[in-house]
């Protein structure tokens, strides 16, 4: 069994950017430069904020944090994010979610301009995923992809079984599985809340990706020999032993799965630190301008 | 068995459709309206051109036929497609697909105002499909659940295998028989050339959507007991028996697999026919303008 260390390859890759971006200053090219809008002071939020704040530093961007209150209007937001459309020194943003209840997660998606959601889900760029054209690709799904390609996981003709059919994991990295690319290329099986016969289909399954939020859900006797697991569960659950009061488990038994598998990613330390990365790399991407 | 018979389906739905719009007409609404651009004189696209002129007509809808030689250059088309798109008598168009080699079809499709994209192609409409909210979904994905839906064909927990990953067909159908709705709510399997063990996949479907154009592919050996076969498959073969001089032959070796099956799709007056009453149905929710 070989661990999928999140945590080094996400360093790797960081540092990649980070020279590439000191040698795009260098050369008097642009410094990369990415802004989060922040509404409220949910903990979960304000923890991935400062973490993308943080790896932008790493990176050697520039960032811009704008906070909101809770009681934020929609119109407001509005404006901001046509600002933020129209400000060329801002290569990239993103609104983190979620949004307070009166606000239309939706409507705030759409609002921004598609070359400059570097989360990736705008219809535009979910749209250009799924038939294959250059894209933002969100977060998870693209991080998950570099675990693999990193790891040089096989994953042509396999059989991979993805658990969970949320629109920012398990439908996307499904349908990046199939697609004609490396990785990629695999047959495909989406299961969710609705499924029968699940176990038979892990059982069968070369590669499977769980990303149900529902702690513990993948048992040793739900795979086979030398499976791949690839975890994206982060339930967060209390906990007296850690400074923040809680501490975050996966989809996947860890300890009962692991003898079995031929690679996983443990929880915390596998997918988690690869979405901040991912991020980063589209904010790249945007300041280049190769994508759009 | 059951034959699903497309044909019929088509006629009923484009009878619905027509007391519709003449009761819109009626009480002083908006005559529906579909342009078609069509470019040289490929047979098939003259054949399908012709076909949704005709649906047109009988829908009670107005349509506008733009042709233009093989020659023609893209600005040309561009200029026109931004013609339609200001418009405002016609409620959608379509560009007939395939375009000659020095044409960008992408760029074509992505230059037609979404909202006005009666075919479903531009990445905000599959981008719009693959979140669940409302849009313009393809023709034959469409074609295929309402076919299930009339039918009563229980999907939800279903396994079901796509065999094909087409922008048009693969790719669009499993996304939506995976999508919390009915039809839908299926465990979906996308399989296609590169798939290992396809065999094996297709023997533990419940339901088929067969899409590769492979003549005959699936066989009576690679189905179970009451398998629910969809035929996506439409290849055209030289024929001294038709007037065309072609007939269409299915993915499907029909009467092998139909006396194993519940319900299953002939080839042709499958899933054909209702391409296009798809189109039609986008075209009445174009003019009443309820997705967008």
């Amino acid at each position: 069994m070989q661990l999928i260390d999140g945590k080094e390859i996400a360093r790797q890759i960081k540092a990649e950017i980070a020279a590439e971006t000191a040698q795009i200053k260098n050369s008097g090219g642009k410094t990369p430069h990415l802004a989060a809008v922040l509404v409220g002071h949910d903990g979960g939020s304000e923890t991935y904020v400062s973490h993308k704040v943080k790896a932008c530093e790493e990176c050697g961007f520039n960032s811009t944090l704008i906070r909101y209150e809770n009681t934020v209007e929609e119109w407001e937001l509005l404006e901001k994010i046509d600002e933020l459309n129209r400000n060329a020194d801002i290569d990239g943003f993103i609104v983190q979610l979620p949004l307070p209840g009166h606000i239309s997660e939706q409507k705030i998606i759409e609002a921004i301009d598609f070359r400059k959601d570097v989360d990736g889900f705008h219809p535009v760029n979910v749209g250009r995923m799924a038939i294959g054209l250059p894209c933002f690709i969100s977060a998870t799904p693209a991080g998950i992809l570099e675990l693999l390609k990193r790891y040089k996981i096989e994953t042509v003709g396999k059989h991979c079984v993805v658990l969970g059919r949320s629109n920012i994991v398990g439908k996307p990295v499904a349908t990046l599985m199939m697609q004609k690319a490396t990785p990629g290329d695999a047959t495909v099986t989406v299961c969710h809340s609705r499924s029968k016969n699940l176990k038979e289909m892990c059982l069968q399954a070369d590669i499977i990706i769980a990303a149900l939020g529902q702690p513990g859900f993948l048992k040793a006797s739900m795979v086979k020999k030398d499976v791949v697991v690839i975890d994206v569960g982060t339930t967060r659950i209390p906990s007296s032993q850690t400074k923040s009061g809680y501490r975050l488990v996966g989809d996947v038994l860890f300890d009962e799965v692991a003898p079995l598998a031929s690679f996983i990613t443990p929880v915390p330390g596998g997918v988690g630190p690869m979405t901040i990365v991912s991020l980063m790399k589209n904010t790249l991407l945007a300041s280049k301008g190769e994508i759009y």
